[in-house]
């Protein structure tokens, strides 16, 4: 067994302890945030932060870092209140990974990386035509996470796009159906295989799995 | 393709909606909170919420909704200050979900749900044996989130424990490696198929895969 106390971490190189503390907070599905300035300047860049803040109203969150080439993408929130999360199938990879390049911010990394945008009504953020789910967000607030000058950013869905066969009966959306792209830390991408999905748990009974049939 | 507009998401039926916000939320690892309180009552808690905040100092942090069984980990961090997480193998899917019926305070879902319970010196947080990787926390504060009354609490890594074969050369924690457990939404699990690192993007150039050694 490893053991790394709190003093280790903070001796290691800053570069190894970055690798280390972010591949260590898990997976999360990569997702790409679509935005664009009121020039029209887009801007796709891959974040694995996504939050689920509350469902009623629905409202998602994701973390920014100031000092990240992302700042494109916290500038054009902020000027347009418009940003759309886009998650792309795992074969996407290595073009998802492109996107967080430190392209100049008059080159759309649409273009660059090669991902097709397209656009909704109602909202200025582009969205990436490949991605079996599309989300459109608009912004609600910020709040600065002082400890570390990072940033949450907090968001309501407005719209959702989405594959039909997708939808279970009951609400769920099986992200495993459109082979959605999962990643850890910075630099490393991940398929998902479905192990199953368990009945609401009480203390008296084991859990029993649950087959929800898709919609058609 | 399906097409949901806000409108049409707030008309939703409430479990059917907190199904689909949070399902659609993406994949996360599936964390074991373990928490104490000054009476040595324990608590084990699975949250799919976990945050990377920073690297220097290590910081995570997890959302709690207060409204939830959970709050029993919540109370206990407060009154400690010390809490753990745990991830467990994928093959332990169902005793993880189990957590997360509404036992009484004064039940350990340690021995409810058969896990085993462990200690580190300086920590009055227990631990899961089984788990492949160990995180000691340490509550630093705690943000509330005025739009939903939904809390995000932040705390400092304080130790990390895990198998010796996970860490790559370069820092990189592969959780594929331990079959670590993901999930998505309340109730649907995971495995990983590892799809590969890629090297730091640069505007000019296509990524390349990265083939870390792991120690031994």
């Amino acid at each position: 067994m490893a053991i790394l106390d709190k003093n280790e971490l903070l001796e290691l190189n800053s570069r190894y302890r970055a690798t280390l503390i972010n591949s260590l907070a898990g997976f999360k599905t990569a997702v790409l945030v679509g935005t664009e300035n009121n020039e029209g300047q887009s801007n796709l860049a891959i974040f694995n932060s996504l939050i689920h803040i509350g469902a009623n109203p629905p409202i998602y969150a994701f973390i920014c870092r100031p000092d990240t080439v992302r700042r494109d993408t916290l500038s054009n929130i902020l000027e347009t209140g418009s940003y759309s999360f886009n998650y792309v199938q795992s074969s996407d990879f290595a073009k998802a990974h492109q996107t967080s390049a430190k392209y100049e911010t008059e080159i759309s990394e649409f273009e660059a990386v090669g991902f097709g945008k397209t656009y909704f009504e109602g909202f200025s953020a582009p969205f990436v035509s490949e991605a079996p789910i599309k989300i459109a967000m608009k912004f609600i607030e910020k709040i600065d996470i002082a400890i570390n000058g990072t940033i949450m950013v907090l968001g309501s869905i407005e719209k959702i796009v989405f594959d039909d066969h997708l939808l279970a009966e009951d609400g769920f959306i099986a992200l495993e159906k459109a082979d959605i792209l999962a990643c850890t830390g910075l630099d490393a991408y991940y398929k998902s295989e479905f192990l199953g999905r368990l009945s609401y748990a009480k203390p008296e009974t084991e859990p029993k799995r649950i087959d929800t049939e898709t919609q058609v």
